[in-house]
């Protein structure tokens, strides 16, 4: 039998051998083939260390047998021995998996170091403090790592003779104490492992890398690979690299730079550098670095070098590189290169400049900006040089940042923002009754609830900033004031929130407006020339269609009609209409509604001239709109407890109370998700609907005579068979030929279906036919699928589901592909064979999650429609499906 | 072209030609096919009737010609002419679809009277008065249905010529008052139509056959086929039949017979007959009919002639048959024959003997029984002899009668129960804190909540009769009393309620026990010859185990543990676990609970010996167990208003209320339905389980010791993922496997799941690998996957559903296969590709509905599980559907 190669050195491997070289071996077996000047160095494989643990964690044969020729090949590479005093080879000792897990397993530095060529490091830099420092250093490094003690006990030492000398710093030792401490270390090696400290090298390597292989079976290491579903059956690899060493003198050095400006990404070189120093030095904060531009000055031929190299680095992996590196002697060693990490509007300019370059393609730079980091550029955010006076976190629950006077009625709130003046509207939670408050509010703070709370998905729809869950407000409604510890906040105080990190400052702060730059246009462009799905909005009203147009949304794929419902001028009337004993009263209630809707419908389908607007028939249980039961009957009781009785005043009050709260009752729901609502209402009240479609089309009809081009599509919520489709469509239809005669106009109008419940998915060959859509309103469909109520799985079992990792998400923020997703794809394939023409899409926030929006380009949808702020994301996110799907 | 035939004789046609002949005309063609003296005639086909619409309501051109050559085959069978007066022939025309359509269309009688062929009719009977109320009746029919004159009007004219008689009924009126009846009617057809009563016979008959053929589209015919599915392209055929008549003198006579006993299934004829009579004198109850048995005697002839023709009906149809016959001048005649209507104990002995006797199958027999009358056996009913003072009706919600005192109050009931007493518990509804008072009561009545109110619900799961939602009564449960109308019934007064029919009774009344004689064992035990599901039953306590047993379960398929938990020995204990802030005092609470809840499961382990016993872990969400939020809140606030708050002791009282509300606020839920509970318990609290699978393995192991065999199947609730299944699945194995170890004993156990949440069944092959079974609960798929919650949905939109036919039954009496059952179809092929061992069945009410069992057997389930008292309907529907499933 052949044996197995174990050992690659650098310049054997590539970047594609990921897998047996792991990521680290495979990028510097990479760097070395493109000619950049790596430290030499070899990869033990991770077959290895399989075959490590499939031998009972014994180096397999033949392992040894090959690493020693290698190590002679580094010798060679960099004139240096290993052992040698005169000019010893010391190496690193890295893990290095198929997938990075950074900090999961072991590293050891400088191994090779024993007394003789500690002194010859001390000899070769000048610098006899640098080398007993780093030989004390690996001593406790090695003797923690590989001999397993425990670190605290070298800490110990180290402390001891600090207070000795009588010094804070370990960096103010002075050479002979840190001798002293080797001496010390190593006794205490012997000690715990009754064996000397290993001075010889190669058996100092041979048991760091079984350490090394060990530690892929560390406990941290195993949790982590559970956490992240990285297989037990990987494996780690082990690279052994030359160490270079940039305080040698004048002529050596170190640094770190950027090929391009990380935070801006201006093109230009930007980093630092410190001549005749370790890295430990920079990041000590000993000596300040240098920017890189000094070095074009301080040494031009090595500037010169480097700039050769980041350029190149930049063309081969056609992205802006993060390089770290060592001049030894006056040689420029690169010790690492990679993607550099950069900000969101860096991100940008820097893909669209290397398309413009030519170095990727529209298709690369659309890949490689991250949706989830858009919503930062979408919302004003506190300028980075204000000082802050934080007061309190909460929950990031809706992101932009917001100053204004606190305000706790949502009636106040409105009057105060209609006059001009900036609000942030605060209570313990918020309800649909507050949504006029919350409207006229800058945002929106409460001390209860979390990220799906009412007030943080309201908020998040309406782009504005809240914070949420703030629990270290102590709110008194009825003094309105509020606590953090001891300080008070009475109505009117000025305060600011972050709603991308949750921080309630106090007082007003200076603030940045969101800076949609030329760039980021530009990648929005060319994202919707890659895209297949249609991007769509979910908007209610004429300022959020607006909103949506400008985002560049492609229609309305949502407008609800319950937030016009609720409005307080009209809430009376509706409730009138819920409360009616006869079907002429609910009529006579519902035709004082009829012109209000129609100026609803009026405004928004004008906001969308030449886009549809698809308009969802009413959708919550009627009981939503009346009073709550139990307030009611408490109000009962402390009237008849404590009024005068006699009084007639009372006993109507009593009496009409008593009345309502007896309607209250009637329609009070168990379970009001699974309840009477969505085109259940049409079925038992076809006159609600009625109205809402003889709303739309006269909304329509007169848009369409004053010359405005209007796409009306209506959506019947909640149906589950086809028969009702087929009622509610016929009465829709009628409605809509009745008012098209009438006036005597043409409208291009449409009927479909939201698909939320399981039933109308299985059953979508029967619906298709008497539908022109299918609109997936996935957050329902998610409730009924997994039989979670979002209301009480949120704030009760899902955190232990997401904590125990049997959900990876939560899955009303993303969509789950596993269960939901199988149900879509059935409907999907149901529904295009029973009618090849139906336009299928989903609206509700999955709408705007990149990752929901890749499956539903998987799964061939025709759109996706989110909330307004959303739609750059979504559109962005939409082209990358594209993208991933055509691979 | 060959013109079409439109018209076949009697004898042209048969038995399998009911789509062109309509069941009535194909019955007829059988009966003359096999021999039987059938009064001759023709049918007219469906596809005549088709085409008649087909020309624009026109007959089709040839029909008539074809109709001609078929009357005088008539006239030669039976000696007579049409519009002969010396011996005319009379016929009836009727409708005769290929379903029967019972009162829906039209028919004739004695078309061909004229004034000359009545003095014919007059002459043949030597009845004046026959002939002529023959004529004038046939005038009205003949206005009424052909010519399109409201029957009041004659009716208005019989009643004045009455009133000038003084007479008070029909048959009083003498010869020449009919006479001048028949001139009255002309005239009024005359007046209303503006043309003369057609005379000639020819004229009728076209009129006649036109009017049948638009009788298929009078308004009820097409409600009616719209309620029942049956298309309007069926069409109807018309029968035209010569009349013969049992008064023609005392060689003349008419009678109805069953081949057996429709009360008892004894084998003898059944029946009575009237000499020189025409059905309808024995309708009219002028003269008593005689029965059959007298014939022999009378005329042992024709008696003779007649028991032949039973037998060979018998013989030739394999089941009783229900015959009308007519004696014509010594001939006998056969009218028809049909399967005979029997009680549900009559065809039970009728099926089992006609199999004894050769003539049917065993398969034949079972198919033959209604499954959903057996359930009339299983209880005791209400002697049919006694005399009932019915007081108010209610819905039939739990089948079976019951006497007893009237309580109210469960404690009460449970109290005297076991004393002795036997007591009928009364209330506006019940709840689950009712549970032992309605062990201990004999019937339950309720005067509101539906056929699934909580009382319906564990009414029928215990077997006991109940009447709900009885809105006559108006109870006052202070004052211990209820009121119908004026009468007061308080606490203690006798009453008995029939639960099969909904009565209220006054009093005690005698009672029949129930019936379950040798016939009825043989019908099962054939059946479980047959059937290919397992039938479990779903039962909590060793009662309702052993009655189970003793229907012929073959083990416990759902055992609910929530109800042990409701014990009020016992709530005090689960509500301290609920109330734990720590774990320590949650694992104290459940220490108690756990000796317990073993001996719950020792009981019903027990008492199922050999057979399996599937408990389901907790499935409720938590707050059940506690009180209502709201009443606290109530409490808490008159306390407040109207307690002295000085007192320390009323401090301490609202002080506890106030900690207790906060946590009954803190686990209510918005849709409990889809909240905190099932498994999710299980993953929050993991040692609720472990509490409960250390008592079934504890109670499991002493038994063992005890040599008794026991199968416990721990079934987990409301699996969404496989990891909860796998990390719950793991608990209970490492408690078993402990318990085993530690108990020295071999446990012969099972693992499984309940499918009740769609996710599950989207990702059945996910989940299969951890499970040795499923069991679906479809209630709970139902709920979810139409987005129904049950409680709301009976009492609110469910009846829109279905009198709007949106859904043709209750989904949660008869599981809806086009969307559950697809879902269930999915789940089974998922899970068997995936563990091809896993054992398939459901559990809950649909177990025990025929048509539900069917569709399990379509999709190849293992077993069916359901109440103990619906064990023998579902063995017998089981068998059914193997036996549909083979065909």
């Amino acid at each position: 039998m052949v044996d197995k190669k174990y050992v690659y050195l650098f310049r054997e491997g590539s970047a594609d051998m990921k897998n047996l070289l792991g990521g680290k071996g495979a990028n510097l077996a990479e760097m070395t083939n493109i000619g950049l000047n790596v430290p030499q160095g070899f990869t033990i494989t991770t077959e290895a260390c399989l075959e490590y643990y499939d031998c009972g964690e014994q180096l397999p044969g033949g392992l040894w047998e090959q690493i020693l020729p290698a190590i002679q090949d580094v010798e060679r590479a960099s004139g240096k021995r290993f052992g040698d005093p005169e000019n010893p080879l010391l190496v690193s000792v890295r893990s290095g998996a198929r997938v990075s897990m950074p900090g999961m397993m072991d590293t050891i530095l400088n191994l090779g170091l024993n007394e003789g060529t500690a002194s010859g490091v001390s000899k070769a830099t000048g610098n006899e403090r640098f080398a007993f420092d780093c030989y004390r250093r690996f001593i406790q490094m090695f003797g923690d790592v590989v001999l397993g003690i425990a670190s605290h006990k070298f800490e110990n030492i180290l402390e001891e003779v600090k207070e000795k000398q009588g010094v804070t710093f370990d960096s103010e030792l002075s050479p002979e104490s840190l001798k002293g401490l080797v001496v010390k270390f190593k006794a205490l090696v012997k000690q715990e492992t009754g064996v000397p400290f290993p001075d010889d090298p190669y058996e100092q390597l041979k048991e760091a890398i079984t350490a090394v292989f060990k530690s892929w079976n560390n406990h941290r290491a195993i949790v982590y690979r559970k956490a992240n579903g990285i297989p037990d059956s990987y494996g780690t690899a082990v690279n052994v690299q030359s160490m270079v060493f940039g305080n040698m003198g004048n002529d050596s050095g170190t640094g770190v730079a950027f090929t391009r400006n990380p935070s801006t990404g201006e093109k230009h070189l930007y980093g630092e550098y410190l001549m005749n120093a370790q890295g430990e030095d920079v990041v000590a904060g000993i000596r300040t670095p240098l920017s890189i531009d000094s070095l074009q000055n301080d040494n031009p031929e090595i500037y010169r070098q480097f700039s050769e190299i980041a350029k190149n680095l930049e063309n081969h992996y056609k992205n802006m590189q993060d390089i770290e590196f060592t001049i030894e002697k006056g040689r420029l060693y690169i010790l690492q290169t990679r993607n550099g990490k950069c900000t969101i509007s860096a991100a940008i300019r820097i893909a669209v400049e290397l398309c413009q370059e030519g170095l990727i393609t529209k298709e690369e730079a659309v890949e490689r900006i991250d949706p989830h980091q858009l919503e930062k550029l979408l919302h004003r955010r506190i300028d980075d040089a204000a000082k802050l006076d934080v007061v309190a976190t909460g929950l990031p629950a809706s992101p932009g940042a917001a100053s204004g006077k606190i305000i706790f009625s949502a009636d106040e709130a409105e009057k105060l923002g209609q006059a001009g003046e900036k609000v942030i509207l605060v209570g313990t939670e918020t309800t649909p009754d507050d949504i006029h408050g919350m409207l006229a509010a800058q945002g929106i703070l409460t001390s209860r609830g979390g990220m799906t709370s009412h007030a943080a998905v309201v908020a998040r729809h309406m782009g504005k900033p809240a914070v949420c869950g703030c629990d270290a407000l102590k709110i008194n409604l009825a003094d309105k004031i509020f606590m953090i510890g001891d300080d008070a906040y009475p109505e009117g105080t000025e305060i600011t929130i972050d709603g991308a990190t949750g921080r309630v400052i106090r007082g007003t702060v200076p603030m940045k407006d969101p800076d949609l730059s030329g760039e980021f246009q530009k990648i929005l462009e060319w994202s919707d020339g890659i895209r297949k799905l249609q991007v769509m909005a979910n908007a209610d009203n004429p300022p959020d269609a607006a909103k949506a147009r400008e985002f560049g949304a492609q229609g309305i794929g949502l407008c609800r009609t319950e937030h016009m419902f609720m409005d307080p001028a009209r809430i009376p009337i509706v409730q009138k209409m819920i409360l009616a004993q006869t079907l002429p009263e609910r009529e006579a209630a519902l035709a004082e509604l009829l012109p209000m809707q129609e100026g609803d419908f009026y405004g928004i389908l004008k906001a969308m001239h030449g886009l549809p607007v698809t308009i969802r028939l009413l959708d919550p249980p009627l009981h939503e709109f009346l009073p709550n039961g139990e307030e009611l009957a408490l109000e009962i009781q402390e009237l008849k407890l404590t009024a005068n009785l006699q009084d007639e005043k009372v006993q109507k009050e009593i009496k009409d109370k008593e009345v309502l709260l007896k309607k209250v009752r009637g329609l009070q729901e168990m379970n009001p998700m699974l309840g009477h609502r969505g085109c259940r209402l049409g079925i038992s009240y076809p006159e609600i609907y009625a109205m809402q479609s003889r709303a739309i089309f006269k909304a329509a009809a007169r848009l369409v005579k004053e010359g405005v081009d209007v796409r009306p599509h209506v959506k019947i919520p909640l149906v589950i068979h086809h028969k009702e489709l087929e009622i509610l469509r016929k009465q829709t239809e009628e409605i809509a030929q009745e008012i098209i005669k009438t006036e005597g106009v043409k409208i291009n109008y449409q009927i479909g279906t939201m698909i939320e419940v399981p039933r109308a998915a299985l059953t979508a060959d029967e619906i298709a036919p008497f539908a022109e859509f299918f609109s997936f309103g996935t957050n329902d469909l998610t409730q009924t699928v997994l039989g979670f109520s979002r209301d009480d799985a949120e704030g009760k079992f899902l955190p232990d589901y997401l904590n125990q990792n049997i959900l990876a998400n939560n899955p009303f923020a993303v969509l789950d592909r596993d269960g939901v997703g199988r149900i879509m794809k059935i409907c999907v394939d149901l529904g295009r064979k029973a009618n090849p023409g139906i336009k299928i899409g989903i609206c509700g926030e999955h709408g705007g999650d990149p990752s929901s929006i890749e499956f539903c380009q998987e799964i061939n949808l025709d759109y996706v429609s989110c909330s307004p702020f959303r739609v750059p994301i979504a559109r962005l996110g939409a082209a990358q499906a594209a993208l991933k799907n055509r691979a």
